[in-house]
């Protein structure tokens, strides 16, 4: 199979040569500098501001989102979310469980964030007093990569916590927490760090931790003050997936050895522009007004659903594309240029497709 | 090294071939099917009553104890909990932070649970009303296994719900959940299961499932109700470990293939016991009352730091055994009996200690 979801998505030879290992014991000093230099190249691959904090918790993307929003967030707070899919929902929910008044900034899918959405229909947002605002920088359910310039002069301008999802679009896309006055970010290890699913990445500013340190969230699992106090010295406050984070090391050493975030950037735009401009006859359909690097969301014109391209694909072409669910299922589905993937990759996907879709 | 840990294990080379290779995609019928069948097996290895579910956690073993907590008692419950060791007093601590009213039932390190701490010193715990007991069956941090047929009858006599940690046990002694009466089990990917961490299993009773139907966690990522209602598809509510997801399965058909859980209690009392036989003569003392077969715990009477051992063991001979955290670290420490060991291991176990014990 090839492997063109959002994740899991293919690895390389070295973290499949981890994964072929017995796990190690890890309340060691030999794993302790393994995650200090996971945290150490973590804040320097998010552009973290200097004194900022990196965590690594045992579970998905949304177990990082909902820590973040127990730890930082208090029923004092009022946050403002951008909700133009189902991880902007997921957010708006995670403040809903947990007490936090929250306001929607709803787009409807593929609409990209405008600089109206913040200062005219939703000036009345800034006079509830917000506190914060949270943003998954790509939603991913849709594909729609958003304006972080315009959000982070606006979170300035109202001096408001910027919370970002950087999960999909992290290694992908540019960003950096110091220049946008980030407060948070998220990220996941199966989408373009290209380790297995299990682990999510959350990254503190000294802001933030100030935040930390004053919480009490009602939750063992998810207390990053437990956490941070572990991961000062390498460690973590329960059993943690030991063998992904090693991954993970081996992973961010290989970045940093080929020179950084924008030689990993640039490779998932080339394979984005590359599948992008070799799709341009078929009848599909673009359906973000703006597009990360990492996903390339279509929506099939000839009628067929989208939800049987990629079951054709699976199961007579052996390639996986990414379904989207809900009420997009029929309509949408998504390409991903994330995890070891190859122009060859690409040509022949294009050539399934057109059979497919013929 | 030779890992001798209580987890994470060795594995079997089934085990490494799986993690050898690219994470499949999961949204898909293919995977559904791995994982009911996970469902079912893990079902019938812990005798699980007619009609009770099982859970796949993304996480450590305690976000499973805390899931359970948080999803089957509330403030009208009163929790009984055994705390001999720090996975006891774990359960204590998630029952504070969720507000569940509880009692502890004290057990000094190494002492195993007695008729009369149930009958005669803590009879005041049933006049307030006890709802449910919680119990590690094996306080892995002690190494003492608790005698369950002793709680099942407590706890049917009282009408207790039963919730049973069988984290390190699991596999390595004899446990029907049916025979007990337990209506929750709890186990983890990186014990006798032999498998990387990063998953936790919980197993409901009939009885477990209405009380999480009937409950409403404060928590989207523990919502055990949301976990139930995707796996009746064999899917998650969000990303999970699929890749040890997938090494769990091999792992559980290998073990009925085998011939089920019984050849796996052997296999790890028939390690145990060639272990323990073999260290009679060495400056070494079993600290627990009440051993399991999944681990020895240990204290060096030649005046020697447990922790010592453990360094030298790690530095000069390859070899991992457990330490012990806390008051217990210069005291104890701990011989795992769990995953992919031989005899010869064991050999070379004992010739090591004996030099470094000399």
């Amino acid at each position: 199979m090839i492997n063109f979801t959002v994740g899991p998505v293919q690895s390389c030879e070295a973290v499949h040569e981890i994964g072929a290992q017995d796990v190690p014991y890890f309340r060691t000093a030999e794993f302790s500098e393994v995650m200090l230099e996971n945290e150490r190249l973590m804040l320097k691959f998010a552009g973290a501001p200097s004194g900022s904090r990196a965590v690594f918790i045992t579970g998905s993307g949304t177990a990082s989102m909902e820590a973040v929003v127990m730890n930082l967030l208090t029923p004092e707070d009022r946050a403002l979310v951008v909700n133009g899919g189902s991880f902007g929902a997921r957010f708006c929910k995670i403040c809903e469980i947990h007490g936090v008044p929250h306001d929607e900034i709803r787009l409807e899918a593929g609409r990209k964030l405008r600089e109206e959405d913040l200062t005219t229909e939703h000036t009345e947002y800034t006079e509830k007093e917000c506190t914060a605002f949270i943003v998954n920088k790509h939603e991913t359910s849709t594909g729609v990569h958003y304006d972080m310039e315009l959000i982070s002069r606006y979170c300035k301008e109202h001096g408001l916590l910027l919370i970002v999802d950087n999960i999909s679009s992290f290694l992908c896309d540019e960003f950096n927490m110091a220049e946008l006055g980030a407060d948070v970010m998220i990220t996941g290890s199966q989408k373009a760090l290209a380790c297995p699913p299990g682990v999510s990445i959350i990254i503190l500013s000294p802001r933030a931790l100030e935040r930390v340190a004053v919480n009490d969230p009602k939750c063992m699992y998810f207390d990053l003050k437990d956490a941070l106090a572990n991961q000062t010295r390498g460690q973590t406050p329960f059993t943690p997936a030991v063998g992904t984070l090693l991954q993970i090391n081996s992973r961010l050493k290989e970045i940093d050895a080929a020179g950084g975030v924008s030689v990993e950037v640039n490779r998932a735009k080339d394979l984005a522009d590359y599948f992008r401009s070799r799709i341009k006859d078929l009848p599909l359909e673009i359906v973000s007004e703006s597009l990360s690097n990492a996903v390339t969301p279509l929506h099939p014109t000839n009628g067929m659903s989208a939800y049987d391209i990629f079951l054709k694909l699976k199961d007579e072409h052996g390639i996986w594309i990414c379904p989207n669910g809900g009420e997009l299922k029929e309509k949408i589905f998504r390409v991903g240029h994330m995890g070891c993937l190859s122009f060859e990759d690409y040509d022949k996907l294009i050539l399934s497709l057109k059979e497919v879709l013929a």
